[in-house]
């Protein structure tokens, strides 16, 4: 397989670093082909300007419409080369793979930036099938492949947990799980996370490093986790859930079909690329 | 009251340009003070990195850990002028409105960056009381102030309603309503969001800009999101919600008090601060 990875960690000294090493060694040994993308070394630049589309047609009134300026500068060509080169390394690859210290519940300015600016109209989403349907949700511009979040937390697992005070993991990562892998058709696997990550020790990093090499050997079988395709049927022309989908339930978690209201009863059960299994042994 | 206004969109002239000079009127009108954090104006920085912090001291390792250095030089007064300057905004604020477009589900990067680099440790977290305890989630260092989300989305209202595809907005913006502003102490307002926002007619600005103007006269008086506080009784000493809170439910609504599982049948009792019912009438 080919892997784009996606590193957005300023300091290449750290946990963070020593766990990209372990990774891109592992893809090696696995035979694997990889890309790094390592936002910080590249300069990346985070923010969204007319710099992006230079040759974007504002019309008669002079204003930037962000989103038509992207499609039409991705489809004349016309994207500034560092998105086009971003764009390049995504259509090369099977697995993206987006490492980054979790900093205010989210993916750092720098990662947030690389979505904003690469992920455009007519490339990753607002694609069309031939009946005229928009491609969203299961379906778009990049379809078939998987995408994996490493990430990085100071606070201990529990807090992250179904009942943790910081809300469970993936409905935090819900706008990038959800909102941006699965709605430009990626199948999202579960987020490798590290936790106590400020207080590791150096067996403590090591033992992470293990259990990621461990991780990284299912990159292609694991089961992604099971949200609901936009077309699959469960969803009505106002793309609300119908009755019969998850009856009596709302919220984020209502759009995965393995997570159902009884899962608090079954944490023994996780299937074993969950990250809150194999990481149960480190110190956090 | 004093009102510290977020600006996060590239472009003045658009329907967000027309909301914030609404705004702005609508707080004059009012009485209340207010200044304004206008970001791409400003050419804010957006991504974290040594210049904020230039005589942060990287120890014999040579590594830059960002947590201690943005506390070291907040404590040294030794942070960047431009992060300095609106920390000086912040503390002057009774009333903190973040304005931006909806992009990947989250705030553009200009707007992440600017709290990853403002919202330092020892400022806005990461505080003790008498007792040792770390003040967290309803206490810190910004409690006291409010804050309100005004966001723009292209998908209809429906799509982010409670059983909606996108996932309720509340809880999409979950990592900035708790994670964020309850986090550091502020009490986090019901989201002003406003749908449809690339489809809307000059007509339909007006109302949209009308439903604001409304909306900020209770912006003193109404109730803030019911999250629960960490030192409030509900969570053990894991950070994990007691099994009396919230019985057998789990997920980020479980944090809220003024949520239950019984509020798909509530909609029409919504509070009048909802954004979801002012803005009903609007197209989208």
């Amino acid at each position: 397989m080919r892997v784009l990875w996606i590193f957005a960690h300023p300091e290449r000294h750290s946990l963070n670093g020593t766990l990209l090493d372990t990774g891109l060694r592992t893809l090696d040994t696995l035979g694997h082909e990889h890309r790094v993308s390592d936002l910080y070394a590249m300069g990346w630049k985070a923010v969204v300007d007319g710099a992006d589309f230079p040759a974007a047609d504002t019309g008669d009134s002079g204003r930037l419409r962000v989103g038509d300026a992207q499609e039409q500068a991705y489809r004349g060509a016309e994207l500034s080369p560092d998105i086009r080169a971003e764009q390049e390394k995504i259509a090369w690859a099977d697995v993206l793979v987006f490492q980054f210290p979790l900093w205010w519940f989210g993916p750092p300015a720098i990662l947030k930036g690389w979505f904003d600016r690469v992920l455009v109209q007519g490339f990753a989403f607002g694609l069309k099938d031939a009946d005229g349907t928009t491609l969203r949700y299961g379906a778009g511009g990049l379809t078939g492949k998987r995408a994996l979040i490493v990430t990085s937390v100071g606070a201990r697992e529990s807090s992250f947990g179904p009942r943790g005070i910081h809300g469970p993991i993936d409905e935090v990562l819900f706008p990038l799980l959800h909102g941006t892998f699965w709605y430009t058709g990626m199948a999202p696997l579960a987020p490798f996370t590290v936790y106590g990550a400020d207080r590791t020790t150096p067996e403590g990093a090591l033992d992470t490093a293990e259990a990621l090499s461990r991780r990284l050997r299912t990159l292609e079988s694991e089961a992604p986790l099971a949200y609901r395709h936009e077309q699959g049927g469960d969803y009505d022309e106002d793309l609300v859930l119908r009755p019969e989908a998850a009856p009596g339930r709302s919220g984020v978690a209502a759009h995965r079909t393995d997570d159902d209201p009884e899962r608090l009863d079954r944490t023994d059960q996780l299937p074993l690329h969950s990250a809150q299994l194999s990481l149960r042994h480190l110190p956090v």
